[in-house]
């Protein structure tokens, strides 16, 4: 799997690119800026943009300054933020470097959490949970003075007038305040009020850094809305049109309940729309003539068969759109933030490119973690021409290259290659047996074998006393098994390589989760005996065997982080409906409650005697409520299910009134968007993947992206050098061991991996290459229209004012 | 809507064309053929692949051989008929033409009707079509002979060897022969035996002409099985893995029936998977424990929104590819075909073209109905250059050309220019009210306050005696204004454009349904009042109002034959799964026949007496059941419907073994792959759409292929004398008709507009267009290699020698 695919995007001559002149020309210019000192820096490598009249002395502040605004902007370009919220000046610029930290970042996460957890303990609370009136009021108020906080610094940041232009901060920021006045009354109070506001409380968690992918949900959904609804009219039109039609065939028929008023009518064909109540309310006017079927059978075709699946096609279509929209605006605020950033690196004597000096001095903001040699070696890929300068050209593949990790390329083939001669010969038979054909399928074939094994063994139990004291002598021969093939393939690949590949790590877990269910088993701890059922997971590993199922399992991992926050999104809307249902329909349903109701028998609790035994009748229904937080969850997923959730409705519904089929209507279509958007989201992304798969059937099965630099042993002592000279604290021990690395091999160079693993958007800039050099010309024409008359460089620097905000600076940092 | 677009696809420079030259040629050509005379042709045009030696008399016979060949493989190519069923020797031919005419075609459909529609009458008949055994066995016998027939008429053209290796009609035949013994048998016994083999009745219909596009379905799903069954497998996979979880977490509760063994743990996660039996599967574990809910969340994540979704995305990834290569493989047929052709009409004296004699000899053919003026105006169509002679190049447009209905273009531009001048005025201003948009908006309005007015009618009657004697007056002052709109727009643009638009056609017809449902209730003819109902369609004219409706009823429109032809599949499918299910469970489901099952509630039947009324306590699924083949349909769609589909299994399941369920869920899986193939089309089919929409956003408004061809008089008179010198019997009256429209109004040509609509095919020529031109390079290369020595034109003729069918032919015809 890990072979050394030298794939590359658009950085096509890596390979290619001699190393050794670069590199002499970068040392040669490094010794004549005066004796190498950083606090030194002559006129002719101040900013471009500086003034001549500003002070000697302050030149190496303003290169700070401009490495940090530059490093703000390729933030600003990777987070998509919009550059009218580019700190203006020094305040700004402090306010903005403490509110972009993890640690604010989690404290804004942790409120959020905090005051959307508080709705376990409030009024209809989770019973183990419950807390006093005056404890949950005191926690929320100070959850909302932390956010109170949090504005107060992004104000500061972001100045007043771009605070109220900022739409969703000022949504915030009302609901921020509808909430603490809320609050301080049930605190005076004393006593909980009907507060559906709490469901607003989502948009302090959707307003998280960390939830951005939850907010482009949102804001995909939203986009897709229109079309949706103008479908969604249609099908509404024609549920109408039969409701009235149904009304006047079906209510002389005394025995149908379904159909006796158009109220009547209209929600049993919403209901007939989720098939919910199919076949039952057909069968009382079947029963009487069964050519009514007709009118059904026409109702679902046109209507789920027809108008629902249209409705997929228009959001699928929307989405497609959307997406591409979505990667070129993307593209672009890259690009225009790659170009910011290096207007504010060049040099006036130099505006051909970027120094590596500067280079570094720029990612010591970026990514601080970096390392000497990382960074080094950032600049040699990102560098395609010969010069010791990065033009913009190549610039512009900043954020492709920055992700990348570095590693030396191993000469070794295999991990016990150093070893003694028998040791080698053994392992390397252990070696070519892990590797051998023969090895893998008779694995498969243990494993289906197992498989067999475990179902018949199921079967024969048949609800027996399965768990008994004694280990089953066929888990262990399994497990042996299993055991042995992981020892043979962690000693024959080398522990390292063997837990590289996903499979492999899958494998490892499952084994010793079986290995620990077998100890819980032979120390009869009774709870661990699920472990046991893991058992058949091991069968997963027969999916490897067929491409078209690894295709599918590696999209799934590919799919897995938008997945995930499309539930998040998910869970948000129901989140707020939870919240709206609790302060509605609390209480409301419980056993028996709904005798006089047509669902009556789902919600019955009857505990009679026949005979001389106690015969309990449960219809169960009455646990489908809205008591508390959790016990809602689960209610609205049985509402998102579909099936059966008119009886939820029907029950809550004859409870309260009629007016309380709206909120579950409401939920049903807005769950109905959701999921058709999940669905869409599936069904593009793994059409995109294979029709990617398609057009570069000739390149091999790729792993990542992987890009290959060679250093020499000179260039690397020049960057150790420049380092020592300058007064900035880097730890250039990495540098040293490599130095160390190449004497003891004797080598002049050594070979440098970068990788990272393939993003969508790796795959959409293949896709539409052609498209993206229009977009890219475009955009360039518009740009040079907005900004005529100005040159470029200066243009740019002055629109954003980094000059003020230099001079300031000097007074605070 | 009707303006004069001028026309695309391929065929360019249509009105640059100089007609003049062309038509000289033409004419000079004419008469140099030995006085016109048909009969007398010298060698100089006898076919280029007739040998020397062949007698002149036989010169014309051999030219109508040609023109029926070149028809026959025009054919050929339209219906993608592979040419190796290509008629070799007269005989052959004869018994081609005999069973490829509509009267064969037709018979072969009725036959097959019958025989399906005789399980109506079969053992478990509907009981008013019950028939004698003798009778429908007879009838049988009969439409079996038939099939014979027509099966030895196909043998007699395919050919002994030909027959055998068509594997459709070996099918049929072994069908056939079954179906002959069983038929024989029931005659003989007197008595239905069962007779599952009447399932294979519907390959009868499939096979017929009249169902390609059935076939073309079943091709499509059978190809979209190998990626379907891959992914169903591992939907099975983790449905058996939580199966044996499910088991062993839920068998120790006892009042839980679901998982109290693993096969109903495995039954009751499958019929989870359709959603059917949740929420209640979940109950008695949810009871017990809250916790138990995660294991059901989980397994409907995985399996119904990820595992399931995927399977239509896998589904629709591969419809997409199919749909493309059947398009390229149809592509390249035709054009094989028209190769074919165009070598049979082309002479050795003048290879580089067909010219119009020849054409219209092939067009006498291909399409008898065709008149002169419209032969010749194809021709014209075809011709590009300015030779009187078609190219193959241009030739290549035959089928884009060959089904255009040409109309001379209109000079006046409303119906009522040639009326007296106040008449005109009066006209005039009534077809400007119609057009304007305020009259059009307040139509508009008419038709929105009628539907709410119908709304609230209808609410406000709740029912009461809402068929009263009395006309409504609200309907009548409707019915008034739609009737004046209807004259308005009659008069003001004309009889034939108003009804030329499909929205006007719907007007029409809904106000003269209204109109009818208005006499009904006037003369209270009670069965008619349902017309009343059909007034809300007048609402969907609302829908014109926005571009997305109008796209959206247009590709509506356009997947219609479609859709029928999938629903027609659906039918095939639901023939076979009734047939099976009333010869196993016919009569199996009665009132009150599951008491023992879990399911007993729904089929319960009792009639007890509460106080002094009869309350019927009816659960009605006894009505879903296989008594006869109506019924089983019912039953069918319930099924596919899903919801509470359990319910049925779970009756039949009580009564028979449990072995039925395998029939249940296999229909299940069946359904499942036919409908997620429709919802891969419909999305396929309106993405495309929507992709060509927006790829020709700057075009206007389309409506269907136009094409413009200019005509003078001298040509009109230069093909009037070729036909009345030619003995050929071909009607010139329509074309003297067109000199005496030009004499009347003094013009020297006319313009010809050639219409049809837009086919899928033509939206995918434009789409693909640049493929394509790769497809024609790859395969003329292909063809090139294939036939390397020979000449192409001679290479292909005596492939397929065609020179000894017309030799053999002579006696025949």
């Amino acid at each position: 799997m890990d072979d050394d695919v030298p794939l590359i995007l658009t950085l096509d001559d890596s390979g290619s690119s001699a190393s050794a002149p670069l590199d002499d020309l970068d040392r040669e210019e490094l010794p004549n800026e005066n004796g190498g000192s950083y606090d030194i820096i002559n006129d002719a490598s101040s900013p471009a943009t500086g003034d001549c009249c500003v002070q000697q002395s302050s030149a190496r502040h303003n290169w700070e300054m401009n490495y940090q605004e530059a490093a703000i902007y390729l933030q600003e370009g990777e987070n998509n933020d919009k550059f009218f919220t580019h700190p203006k000046n020094a305040k700004a610029l402090a306010a903005y470097l403490f509110a972009h930290n993890h640690l604010f970042y989690l404290m804004e996460l942790s409120t959020a959490l905090l005051l959307l957890l508080l709705s376990l303990c409030e009024a209809p609370a989770v019973p183990m949970l419950r807390l006093g009136i005056f404890v949950h009021a005191t926690l929320e108020l100070f959850a909302l003075i932390v956010v109170v906080f949090e504005l107060s610094m992004k104000m500061r940041w972001l100045g007043f007038q771009t605070f109220i232009r900022h739409k969703r901060t000022m949504v915030k920021t009302c609901v921020l305040f509808v909430q603490f006045i809320e609050a301080i009354v049930v605190l005076v109070r004393q006593t909980s009020h009907v507060r559906i506001t709490r469901a607003l409380r989502c948009i302090f968690l959707v307003d998280c850094r960390y939830c951005g992918a939850v907010r482009r949900n949102l804001r995909q959904i939203f986009q897709s809305l229109p079309p949706f609804i103008d479908i969604l009219l249609l099908l509404l039109f024609f549920m109408v049109i039969f409701a009235i039609l149904g009304f006047y065939l079906f209510s002389p028929n005394h025995s149908d309940p379904y159909f006796n008023t158009l109220e009547n009518s209209l929600v049993n064909l919403f209901v007939l729309l989720t098939t919910s109540n199919f076949p039952d309310v057909m069968m009382p006017s079947y029963a009487r003539n069964p050519w009514s079927c007709v009118f059904f059978i026409v109702y679902l075709s046109i209507e789920l068969y027809f108008i629902m699946n249209l409705l997929l096609a228009v959001v699928f279509d929307t989405f497609n759109d959307i997406e591409k929209k979505k990667f070129k605006s993307l593209l672009l605020h890259k690009r225009t933030a790659i170009q910011h950033a290096y207007r504010l690196l060049i040099t006036k004597q130099r505006p051909s490119g970027v120094s590596f000096k500067h280079f570094e001095g720029l990612l010591r903001f970026y990514k601080p973690r970096m390392c000497a040699k990382e960074r080094y070696l950032t600049f040699k890929a990102l560098n395609q021409s010969n010069t010791p300068l990065v033009s913009l050209k190549d610039f512009y593949n900043f954020y492709e290259v920055v992700g990348l990790k570095w590693k030396a390329k191993r000469n070794r083939e295999h991990w016990f290659d150093d070893l003694p001669r028998t040791a080698f010969l053994i392992f390397k038979g252990i070696n070519i047996l892990v590797n051998s054909r023969v090895f893998q399928y008779t694995m498969y074939t243990v494993v289906a074998v197992n498989g067999i094994w475990i179902l018949v063994e199921t079967f024969m139990l048949q609800g027996g006393n399965f768990f008994s004291r004694n280990v089953p002598w066929s888990y262990i021969v399994f497990l042996t098994i299993y055991g042995v093939e992981l020892l043979l393939k962690t000693t024959g690949l080398g522990p390292v390589e063997y837990l590289s590949s996903g499979w492999n790590l899958f494998d490892f877990s499952v084994t010793l989760f079986a290995f620990l269910g077998l100890m819980a088993l032979a120390f009869n701890m009774e709870p661990f005996y699920f472990i046991v059922v893991l058992r058949p997971l091991q069968l997963l590993r027969l999916f490897k065997l067929k491409k078209r199922y690894r295709n599918v399992l590696d999209t799934m991992f590919e799919l897995f982080p938008r997945m995930a926050s499309l539930g998040l999104t998910l869970l948000i809307f129901y989140y707020c409906f939870a919240i709206v249902g609790m302060e509605f329909f609390a209480g409301v349903v419980y056993p028996n409650c709904c005798n006089t109701s047509t669902v009556a028998d789902s919600y019955r609790w009857v505990n009679h005697t026949v005979g001389n035994k106690t015969v309990v009748e449960e219809g169960y229904y009455y646990l489908n409520n809205f008591d508390n937080i959790l016990n809602s969850f689960v209610t609205l997923f049985e509402l998102t299910v579909v099936n059966d959730w008119y009886i939820i409705m029907e029950g809550v519904t004859s409870q309260t009134t009629h007016w309380s089929r709206l909120y579950f209507m409401i939920f049903y279509i807005v769950t109905m968007v959701v999921m058709t958007i999940i669905v869409a989201f599936i069904l593009d992304a793994f059409v995109f993947r294979m029709n990617y798969t398609r057009k570069n059937q000739d390149s091999e099965e790729d792993n990542g992206i992987v890009l290959e630099k060679e250093i020499s042993k000179e260039e690397v002592v020049g960057i150790i050098e420049l380092y020592k000279r300058s007064s900035a604290a880097t730890d250039t021990s990495q540098l040293q061991k490599i130095v160390l690395q190449m004497d003891k091999y004797g080598q002049m160079s050594t070979l440098f991996l970068g990788r990272r693993s393939r993003t969508k958007s790796d795959l959409s800039m293949k896709m539409y290459e052609e498209e993206i050099q229009e977009w890219y010309e475009e955009h360039s024409r518009k740009e040079e229209s907005q900004t005529p008359l100005q040159e470029p460089v200066s243009a740019s620097n002055s629109s954003l004012k980094p000059q003020s905000l230099r001079q300031r600076s000097q007074t605070v940092i």
